[in-house]
């Protein structure tokens, strides 16, 4: 069994890590840390995992770390980039969760997080986990950044329009809303049930930290610079993202219908629906799957994509263990195959 | 007091009609009107009326509402243009909140909704609802047809940048979100709880009937023929739209937020909000209301505005009662000054 | 006009306040204080307010305060009992929202409240401010407690059984739930939208603070000791307050319909639902209103009582402003005809 | 692999039998019947399983079903009953979700149901497919009458009080609050997202049909007749069971959490929580488990049972495989080891 340690094991991304790994059939978890609850069994703070886990929370350490063959940072930002340099030194292999990774450029990285990273000579090595791009990368990586949870629904969303050359790249439009989950489990004001039920908002207009992700990775495959005009927004419900991308057209675009089940048709976890048919969150919630519909309004020139995941799974948790099954060189979907829950 | 009808209170903007005309100091609803419900106490449908409304639904009679001052459709389509001719002959004012008047042009109306309009005669009178834009013939109109939810939320968004031709006309970008009060109260599996709850969609990307409304208004305004993109999606939640506007900047547009503020500092309904304030659709929950802002991202060339109303009020019923009050010479805002129910 | 303070307006209990006593015609608020908002706009917290209140929060000041007619606290416990002595020795009269002076018993309070009661000698002239009970000494009274929001609600189900001696007092049973604005506007982890939306669950029932408040009303009425079983459940919603009451009936009730009909048949907001119709908390949101449903199934030996509030109406801030009406000698309705937001 | 047919699959149980079953790696389905949807895939009507099943709704033919080893039916009341005496014939075992075969007294059940049953001969044979009370004679069943999602909750909640005669029997109480998918997956207005969303009301107050089966169930336990106030509420949500349960103590009961613990010990779906933490139904989202927790309230002589399952898994479609597996010979927790979905 591959040896499994989580950094943070008591936010969203922790909690829905642990359901997917403890039914994993190759690995072990032996180290889940958290200074916050350390002592306190996981399934206490998780009644769900009862009977599927039965870890106290530790304090991190970076010893005990570097014995498993894996680590996941399941943290905010700003912890991973500190621990990371040593536990690829110990040869530990680390898939992050965070952001710490995501941009290769630690000037930028520096400018939207306020600070300076911390091990920016680890930037030049970490590989961007997405796998419908990177995975040949991934499948040797020592150090993969899991993406955010929106870059991913925009990127799978918009590939194939900019890899073909045939849209506009200087005005792309994403307008995206997320599940509360995406939040965090932090104590705010601002995402009690009693603040964000019952509304709808956009936030993060001015700038969202995931811009620059989405510039980046659209930008590699674009082969040119891009311009996005990103709006999150923030649903009433714990789980699901759905962006809605606008691009103008080039040229008459062909069929796309077929260039998106063709572009896609090996990929285990993107769907492409039929024509016609758009995708809703709940039918990925709790699913390791992103699906996509492309269409043009009225046969304009705009054509508009409808990309979902669920955050925690694909768009964060689920994303990082399909990694990590590259990585140990497992079967892609090991561990991945859960149906959407519906209703 | 003024004598009132409804047409059609069964549904959801009938209710709502009622629980603004109930509080208004100067009407009296004399006739309510449901072929389904007909006998039936209309406080015994709705019980949040108890104590204030004794009607009991009658069936449509012409005889009946044409002896009221003021009858108000709040019908689905297809109702109101079979009886407004009788009406209007009758000498009684007609506000219909149905789409049967909304659009100047019989044919687009019949490419849209499927049939023949069958008072076509009657469309050069309709005054279009929007208080915002039509105001002076709103107080002289016999027949006014009220704005759709989508349409007003938009509309009120785009018009001072399509007025002062800041933006490129032909790919605005609508991408807008609806409680589902908007698709009514019908027995529709897709409308269940079960269904639509904890998710979130988008639907009618093809082509949805507010389409040629919004692309007609803004026309108007623009003064040139525009394009809209117009993307609505389903809230799992009961009340309240929120429209994200983008447009292509055409120059510099100077100070967008001075703008706005100054093209509605006279609107009693519509709220621009402080620069850096977003809108939230609870904050417009059952008033009246408006609120906007509006952005430049990044300092980059495309403008974003967000628009909310309550669907039912300012984008259904609360409207109603508005062009009501201007057509009775009433003051605008009499019956409409209800606080937002936040939390 | 009436001159108004409001302690502690950053809350739920307090923006419910403000949105009910903006519109009331006879009181001018001139005093909004708040510790950590202060110098802040209050429509700036709460913009359903914009337009509606130009007032700033201020830091709480007793002089400014006992310049007021009538102060409101709309604060957590231990706040208002610091404050009050001196505030009636100026000649200000109180309504308390706040649990400080709902409980008779300075010992009982220390035991539920872990602490000492700061002003025990005002216990014996606080009026505990249901008006269905209490309308005479509210009138004259220079303090009023506010009763809890689970309290006001189970206590108008009961009071007609225990009230007539027709059912056991020794072992009442009251199953009651509420949406997660009687938590408050605090930063708790355990009331995120991701904690308790899409969820249910019981809680406090060890013993609930609600609890000896019950049993000393119920008591009070009944003319003797009673014991109840009180679970509180959390709902995943944001307003409204649902109790299911069972009692043991001693002998054959008679009609219990016609018992709960007659009893509150002058009271203006409590409204008892006509027979086979039960109570639902959306008919009564944002409303003043009480609605009440009497029934014994199958029959048997336990009557079944529902009774619903909104917890932030007619469980808190609209029964605060019933209790100023009648203190104020002004019609017990005045400000508080508002009808449910239903949808 | 064993053949499966499902009767009835376009439901909410349907589905979720499907989702359960594609994961189950002992079984094939073989037949999916719908009169109303034959001829479409699976997957078109429930996206989330794309990818999962292949196969398309048929016209329902007991020649075909009667070819499988094993036809489950998820379909309402009254259908079953008129197809399983021909099944059996065949040889071929039932699951029944609905309610035909649960109740086993022909005149009681048609009294509940209002119609005459279709097959009484069968009801002696019939086992009622608690596997908690019943799992012998479950194993060799050829027909089993799955429980009622009310009457799984509240009977685990209430066999250890019963099966030890330390409660009144006679004066049970079961405050119980479903999600609304245990409504159905029928267009019916009463269960619009804008009818129940943001609302509780208790239903079925006068006599909800699976009272009869919950006291037929309790009476076996306890031995004697037993009555239950049952009053069922409707939650704003999608999935879960919450029972709150309450009985009078005939003396001193001991370690009611010793007496909970130890009874269900071997059971691989009851989840006894431990002392003072109480179930919420989201730690049991998509999971075949029912979390219990005990107490007495202050002391006194009324225990409080809280029992929470997920409807749709515990309470229908996985209590079914949860059968199947018992009725084939297989792990009872095949192909239900899901973990909660949490958050």
């Amino acid at each position: 069994m591959v040896k499994i340690g989580v950094v943070g094991g008591t936010g969203y991304t922790g909690v829905e890590l642990l359901r997917l790994l403890v039914s994993h059939e190759r690995v072990e978890i032996v180290a889940m840390t958290s200074r916050a609850e350390s002592g306190r069994r996981v399934d206490e703070l998780f009644p769900n995992l009862r009977g599927h886990c039965d870890l106290a929370f530790t304090e991190p350490d970076v010893g005990e770390l570097a014995a498993c063959d894996v680590v996941f940072f399941a943290t905010p930002h700003n912890v991973a980039m500190n621990l990371v340099p040593e536990l690829l030194a110990a040869g530990t292999r680390v898939i992050d969760l965070s952001a710490d990774y995501r941009l290769r450029d630690a000037a930028l990285w520096s400018r939207w997080y306020g600070e300076p990273h911390a091990s920016p000579e680890c930037l030049a090595e970490a590989v961007y986990g997405l796998p419908e791009v990177n995975r040949a990368a991934i499948a040797g990586a020592r150090l993969v950044a899991c993406p955010g949870c929106y870059p991913t629904s925009v990127q799978l969303g918009l590939i194939p329009l900019l890899a073909r050359q045939l849209v506009d790249p200087g005005h792309l439009i994403a307008s995206a809303a997320s599940g509360v989950s995406g939040a965090g489990r932090q104590a705010k004001i601002d995402n009690l049930l009693s603040e964000v039920s019952d509304s709808f908002k956009a936030y993060g207009v001015a700038g969202h930290r995931h811009l620059p992700e989405i510039e980046q990775g659209l930008a590699d495959v674009a082969g040119q610079a891009v311009s996005v005009t990103f709006v999150p927004h923030l649903l009433p419900m714990i789980r699901g993202i759905h962006a809605t991308l606008f691009a103008r057209l080039l040229a008459e675009p062909g069929d796309l219908q077929a260039l998106y089940e063709s572009w896609y048709a090996d990929e285990p976890f993107v769907d492409v629906l039929p024509a016609g048919v758009f995708p809703q969150t709940r039918t990925v919630r709790g699913a390791n799957r992103c699906q996509i519909a492309v269409t043009v309004p009225q046969d304009r020139d705009t054509v508009v994509v409808m990309s979902t995941i669920d955050n925690l799974v694909k768009g964060a948790s689920g994303q990082a263990v399909q990694n990590m099954n590259i990585m140990l060189d497992l079967p892609e979907t090991m561990g991945l195959q859960q149906v959407g829950l519906l209703p």
